[in-house]
């Protein structure tokens, strides 16, 4: 099973009143209004390209067959190939996996790579399928799609409930389809298959480089600052270890289960022994145990907020 | 302009208050109901297994660019290449699509040919677009569905909002890209590029088998029957004229401007040049001249409801 | 499982022997001496045009991967597309399909129809697998070949271990890599994907045609001609209810099991329905019961040697 | 004619008593044994994915028509494009070229390059075709597996019996089906086409890094040590001749005709003026003749066995 | 060699002093202007779509190099796929291939088969290479416009210096290009590959009906007319031959060596027995022997110009 | 409009009375000639590979349709795809086509990188449609050899009477037809698409390069030398600006409209401004005004003929 989310992605779904397109609409709206873009520009720069929606057929294994709604949303390719994840989260949505896809165009363009924005999903919730049944949701999924995707055209890559090994499925599958390897169709895949060094812990350092960005862009002195991290997934536990290595003091950090507190500083390395053993940081003897919350009212100087 | 609609589909967007797609999957889930099929199944036949909404980008006579919503949806092709209607409408929705598509699924299947079902469409009231704006229009939705439609894939045809000659513009654009002439990637296109003699009265004719097959199914002798019909347009006005033909007496006609009854029987070959000159069956000289709705009061043995 | 073999092909496996490959061309070198055929052409009209071996990889239900070796020889097309069966059988080889291929030139341009010849086989039991491995079996093997065939390439039809059931996997698995229904890439698949009326009994038929042939060739008057019937698989016992028909007496039906013998002559529909309920002619009360062998020794004017 | 033979391939058919991908299968087992792996993973490792064998028609300079049998085995693919050269020798056979590709396969995994596994061959003695029919020969094999190399797929290269011109007509016939021109569809293609600089001298230079390494390894000290070459073909002249620019002094050569010997230390650049001018190293004056058996007699630091 | 000319298209390059192409459209201006056509219209009439020129490489028996030109102008494909021969001539040029693509446009919506116009012509004269070259002249010139031909876009045939054999080599060539046999890429082709029967005789036969058309027409019983027959190739020869058993009297035939006269009827099938002895309808014993000019001035009802 | 002509291709047409492809053949025929080269290798050299010419359909602002000739000639592709531009102009012809085409396969191969030599062209004076129509003829004329161009393939890019406008539609009209952005299709684009900075400059700095060789190989100090420029155009005035800021005196300018003199030296920033205002050098200032032809006349040590 697919257990590991990366979770690389803000998740702004959060909310469930407001719809996140119209979220995501409305406040790239602001933006445009104050550009002065004409009605015409405004609409081509936010409408996505062509969004796809597929019924995908899994043949389950009591031998019924399911069908599970999947899309692939692909918001703009002027600047090169469309990138974005592919989540699979029982209240995936065509109107969620719109803004995200946006939100990719934006992404790609603010930081100046030659990539346009893409997104992808399925309305499934992986914990409840089999590995078999996951791989052939996999599978026929990017059936449906593989015509729209490519290592020129759209580049999947990991998201909410999608791994590495979903990632080889793809590669598999449109390999399979081509008749040769195709490594360059996804991202996230496994190191062995092609994948890239340094990418699991590339969102939590990521955060580090905001962080230092800011101290620098404040002028403040990085040396002795102490860190609250909350969550300790893949962002936080790595952002939490990357810091440490730089010498920031790490104060508290939370997790589900609770909360673990040291003025002194922790060692994250030895938390995550602990969080491996025991599945949380709670109970991490070489520090004060607290609820959760308390997380909020600890002083630090940065506070990361890494949960999900 | 695009202005005599071909309005071949029962429209099934009048009301408004339901949206259509759900009206659709209730009908369709209490015929499979009855059939005791598997919960897997009834998922399989009712959604669609690829709906796809694009951006479609016209530069308007004035200059500006605007943006319509277009989509194609596939919902079955199981038995056969996908046949369905483009509609060009200022209401038409995604909804609205997937339902007419499910409709054609079910159509050809109940008559047998070796048909799936798709619907397409884009948002636009065709009235409002230049000859020019609506060609560019139909070029550029057709390029962005281009590679999942075909003659051994997707057949468009003609529907509410466009007619042959956006058909012609289809059948071109899609030739261009294969680069030679390509004539069975859309039905209702000219005769002069390979249409179907008898395409036009087609609709009108059905009409008529219909009203055959029930006479015969309830052994009604047809000599001397009396018809009203409410509508003269592409249908109303082909039915009138074949079963005039087959000595059926038309009593009343009716269109948006009012109605004409004449109980000895009309000519409607006469009636249709009047239309043609006033544009209504309204003042026609050989009838009585009533109001719209009275040809409901009307005696009738058949009355055929054509009004759009 | 696939365990209703249909077996349409003679065998020509059984003595062990020989190659049967070698065999085949002894017989066509014979035959091309009598011709005074130059050297070159020789070695053109026998040598297989492409031998493709591929490794099937197949995840089996416990988990584990297994690999078994699949063919497609495709022997002459220069006729039309080639036909040729795929077969599965523990016993199937590059030779023995290679074998096949070149009969299967000879049989298409010998009844001059525009085809060429071709075969496939997978080295496997089917009857050792569960469906679901059978059908990944299946999808991997026509994966791997799905270049070479299609419906103006190569068309494959069941043979030996092979149903409509696994030619409608590999519809599905070709129509899926082409994004639309392909019906026209197998023969032999379901009556409604578009397989055709009367395929089941065809072989048996031939039979028939080919008795009638040769009774009118000698001039044999074919009343009250008696007919012994060696294997009640889909041949024998089609044969048997057309020479019924037709007014012939089938006297005597053997299968792996036993023989029954009726001098007055059996109705092969009540052995049939015996046959349904016991697996097997011996036991059948309204005849004599005899060893499968004794068959060979009763009166009869035909004798159908239709045993696998 | 091809007659400088690139020999680059260690040729592993000298033993016909046994088969050489049983030999080689034999050797892969013991090393998977070792590593205790599933038997459905040694298969997956030893069989080859893909076999193809094609008859190749030639019309002959007598105007007659001839059919050689050619093979391409693409063993396995997972890391990257297939390499591996296509033979041209009469003993070439379906077992020999499948041993082959999967030493390839081994090869780039050792080495590390994202490159798999293949070969090709055909069963033909180059040197009783003239130019005109080894060209025909070589156009025809290509259009037979064109659809299964490619850049992205499999790319070839020379090997025994080919050469850089027969690479060229293959990059020739590939780009001519392309239209356009696809040098990355071969290595080893004349200098003018795109081919690599230090190419020719790759196999010999290799055997010298062997060299260094193994002297590193048990630090021996190179000054001085003395090196006798069996071969002096492609490989054996250029290590020679780069050893001697080393400082290695090359003390005894041999080759087919006869071995030459000389303390002192031979100039591998007199001796080849020798065998440009005779043909063969026997007859070089300023040097010791020998018969070439007693090459293996003769005292040296390092003896490179590079006959082939 | 080349050398039965099929010669079915009216030579019109005999007068040099005038461009065929100019001729031509001179024609077609004249009746465009009849019918009152715009300007751009009668451009878009005149203008073939697409004229290729290649330069067509030939490897010469003696290892030589020698280039050829080459065309292919497809005039018009709006009514369908384009039909038109290929001339191998050593006076061909792009005027002439442009005037006879444009009377094949004509011709083919004239008659009303859905079908436009095309031409195709290598300059050289077929006399001169040996079959060996004109197969590899074929063949190249075949891959340099091999994108722009197929049954579905442009379908070549036999012309002047072209046969069955060229087609057979051209339907090669575009199936090796496919994989698979194509025979519809070209017609003429031998009858064994798929060509039509009656093919050869086709364009005599045609001149036979318009006879008869022109004798209803114009109300002349056939009975007992004398014809006279200029050019004795393959459409005098069938003309004659088809006359003469409708009963029509052949009294003279020419060719370029002479001509024979006989007021009483000759029989074309021994004159054709003479020809095929002595290569010429000239010395013929059973009529009077006359220089090829004189057949001018012999009397006769029907005269047909056959000559080339 | 496109008025804003590159220039950057020396334009051999200004003599009518010779054609260019002629002359282009007579200094190429000459050179060959010294090399000795047998006369087939002569007409491979010589002869373009492939020339198209299409029919360039439009329709006009005023709702009639314009046809016009386009040409792309593709002259050699042996070292790489082939590069050349595509110019808009009234006098374009197949034959000055064929000798850009061949000037640029002598070029790139002389300056040693990878590519061949292409051009095209369209018989059309841009100033005179308007920028729909302008957009309309290329992307029409693109979709007419959209099959010969392509980054492997042939790569346009601005030449007279193009510019970076009509790249970005030739490249949106290629992409549209593959489905994804193919920025290398076209050098010249504009830079937000992907174009090259300092392609504007790049004619006029090869001319400075030029001049600074010139003076290295005599062996020239360039200290104080003085310039005279002979239009100002993109080559012209970047030429001078370039120089100008090597330490160069500009001591006179001449454009269409006149020439300017300033022994001390101008400034060429200053001169532009005053081009951008009034459309010519003419009238400049702080400088002598005299005919254009007077530039020839006027003393300097380098003169730089840059006018069209």
């Amino acid at each position: 099973m697919v257990n590991n989310y990366s979770g690389k992605d803000i998740n702004i779904m959060t909310d469930k009143k407001q719809n996140v397109w119209d979220m995501a609409c409305d406040r790239l709206d602001s933006v445009m209004d104050t550009l002065n873009l004409t009605p015409g520009l405004k609409k081509y720069i936010k409408e996505p390209r062509k969004s796809v929606e597929v019924a995908v057929t899994v043949k389950k294994d009591s031998g019924d067959i399911d069908i599970y709604k999947g899309w692939r949303v692909q918001h703009n390719m002027n600047r090169g190939p469309a990138k974005g994840g592919i989540r699979y989260h029982p209240d995936a949505n065509l109107d969620e996996i719109k803004a995200l896809a946006l939100l990719m165009t934006l992404k790609c363009a603010v930081v100046g790579i030659p990539f346009g924005g893409a997104k992808g999903g399925v309305q499934v919730d992986p914990k409840k399928l089999s590995e078999r049944e996951l791989e052939n949701l996999t599978r026929r999924y990017i059936f449906e799609i593989i015509n729209i995707i490519g290592p020129e055209r759209d580049i999947p890559a990991p998201d909410v409930g999608t791994n590495a090994q979903v990632m080889a499925w793809i590669m598999d599958t449109y390999s399979i389809d081509k008749g040769y390897a195709v490594p360059g169709v996804v991202t996230g895949k496994p190191i062995a298959l092609g994948g890239s060094l340094g990418r699991e812990e590339a969102t939590g350092r990521g955060v580090v480089y905001s962080i230092l960005s800011a101290l620098k862009v404040h002028g403040i002195d990085s040396t002795n600052l102490s860190v609250s991290v909350q969550g300790f997934g893949n962002v936080g536990s790595n952002a939490a270890k990357i810091l440490y290595g730089l010498g920031f003091s790490i104060v508290s950090i939370s997790d589900v289960e609770g909360a673990i507190h040291k003025p002194s500083g922790l060692d994250p390395y030895k938390v995550l022994d602990h969080v491996i053993k025991t599945g949380t940081v709670a109970g991490y003897r070489e520090a004060d145990n607290l609820s959760r919350e308390e997380i909020f009212a600890l002083p630090c100087d940065i506070f990361i907020p890494a949960a999900l």
